[in-house]
């Protein structure tokens, strides 16, 4: 049986970074001209353990849940677009379908708990732990026994695919509202500060998401652990995400980071085993305010800013060729040595 | 004979803009929610003149030459890296060389003036106007007739090239100081913010460009028209620039700027003939501090911004699959009809 939180070790290590940062600094370039991107290098190095990392299979994950308070009115969209979608995903047409088609990333989609019964098809995992959660208005979103049972299940699926880089998306529509959740909780912000429009609300439909989030936050005063606060917010899709970042953290794959969503399950993880973080980067920052929020609490610098927000693994599909573009650059690039190029006037 | 400036046509499209812009909205995601994807969509159907755009061979041209004003110091490397890094471009082991392999860009280098002889070979195009710039401190850079030559070459090499994407790129040590004096004359800024650390000058370095750039600027005062200005700063893989915008522009190819060189050579197109930028993706914003006031006076809002600073086209190549992924987007997404999704809540 698969244990729900496994340890995740520190992979600090010294002399492959200085191995790493000595290697990009005698490629033919000025020093550090190629910016963000050395950092990245680095980093991919880091996480693969090697300086001559290559980027294999990767592995599209989107994982798709309802959720009890969309009832409330807190998305622009009603809830059936959460199965719509799965099934636009599937049929290839989503923003996330044609970007993974474009990058070769195999796509995945796993029912955490979509109220929907799916007809079995490739691509398609089912791992339901229920018909959506319950109303995290009322109650507990989920069980402690369902939120262990998804971490469980995101772990088990990102253990039977092959590859050593793993990115991360999700489809819930409600599922801004339990990230806001979280990382007000977690992240000890006011809960104001981490509420957006989400996929377009108006202003009276963000101020209605403002004040059910107040009641539920206060609802939940008691629920300050990790665990306990992804129970009480939710949803099944961000626990599934947290297990799959929990593995695929043990694995040392490279975890590539999506929107707002995405970040809070791996803000879960981080306050769970901190090492995760080691093992990811984030793809971009999207357009939703407490994004930017998330990622400075994980410590993360995005690569892209594109004003995206949408979701699905769709801003990790879109950044990354800049993750094979590093890993090329530390393989493929010449140095001043072997280019017989001058250095820089002394 | 091939006229040195071509006119180049206004291709506002309102009706064609409108159905790009129903085309964007209708596919199934919220409002906006591929934030500056979705500009980059329209502008490409724009530039393509089409809703169903497909970027076909894409060009990666890489203009290279030396400069007389190297001599005075103000770049951190000696001028022999100008040939030594068209050997590595040739040889595949510099930045652009990787990512162009790796996006399918075909590069081609042109020797516009370097102080070598290259051997003839796949993938180098030789049409050099003399052995580098002479020294725009003591005098123009090249003469009225050499600039006009530059420019044609600029054209028949573009027009010899297939596809409908023409990124720029260029290499040339001292050109970061051509680039400075363009935008200081023909963008009305004081020299002092259009100069930067290019390749790395330390501070002296840095103090002598600017008192070496004040004086050229000074000796210079009458070039005010763009191409007096271009002949009078150099250098000649700029000038040879000017000429293939002008021509992509004139064949609507898209038109990918790359950092602070090649966005200088857009500048003076501009200036000669401003519907060009209509044809033009600015990929990146350069750590170069006149970069982003360059891109301010082209009305272009750069894709990345990773703090490159390498120029040769890196930063191009870098943002090329972004372009990809907009024109995929258009063709390739499922629209709420098409899909059964439901629209936002009325």
């Amino acid at each position: 049986m698969t244990e729900t939180i496994p340890t995740i070790s520190d992979i600090t290590d010294a002399p492959l970074a200085a191995r790493l940062h000595s290697a990009i600094d005698n490629k033919t370039k000025p020093l550090g001209a190629l910016g963000r991107l050395e950092a990245l290098a680095l980093r991919i190095g880091s996480i693969l353990g090697t300086e001559n990392p290559v980027l294999e299979a990767p592995q599209m994950l989107v994982c798709a849940g309802d959720h009890g308070l969309a009832a409330r009115g807190v998305s622009a969209f009603p809830g059936d677009v959460t199965w719509q979608m799965v099934e636009n995903f599937l049929a290839g047409g989503a923003a996330v379908s044609v970007l993974a088609r474009q990058h070769g990333l195999a796509l995945t989609v796993v029912d955490c708990g979509v109220r929907r019964d799916f007809q079995p098809r490739p691509g398609l995992v089912s791992r339901r732990i229920a018909e959506g959660t319950a109303d995290a208005a009322t109650g507990p979103a989920m069980t402690a026994a369902q939120c262990a049972q998804a971490i469980v299940n995101g772990r088990e699926v990102v253990r039977a695919l092959p590859g050593n880089a793993l990115l991360l998306g999700e489809m819930g529509i409600g599922n801004s509202s339990s990230a806001a959740l979280l990382l007000s909780r977690l992240g000890g912000l006011g809960i104001d500060v981490c509420i957006g429009v989400g996929t377009g609300l108006d202003a009276a439909g963000l101020a209605r998401k403002r004040e059910v989030l107040r009641q539920v936050l206060a609802l939940h005063a008691g629920a300050t652990a990790p665990l306990d606060a992804l129970a009480a917010f939710g949803g099944f899709e961000i626990a599934t995400l947290v297990g799959a970042v929990l593995q695929a953290a043990e694995e040392r794959r490279v975890i590539v980071v999506d929107g707002f969503i995405a970040s809070a399950a791996v803000l879960v993880a981080q306050a769970l085993q901190p090492c995760v973080v080691q093992r990811c980067v984030a793809a971009h920052c999207s357009a939703e305010p407490g994004h930017l929020l998330l990622l400075e609490r994980l410590g993360l610098d995005p690569l892209l800013n594109l004003e995206l927000r949408l979701g699905e693994g769709s801003g990790g599909a879109l950044a990354w060729p800049l993750l094979e573009s590093a890993c090329r650059i530390l393989r493929e690039m010449a140095s001043f040595e072997s280019a017989g190029v001058s250095r820089k006037d002394a």
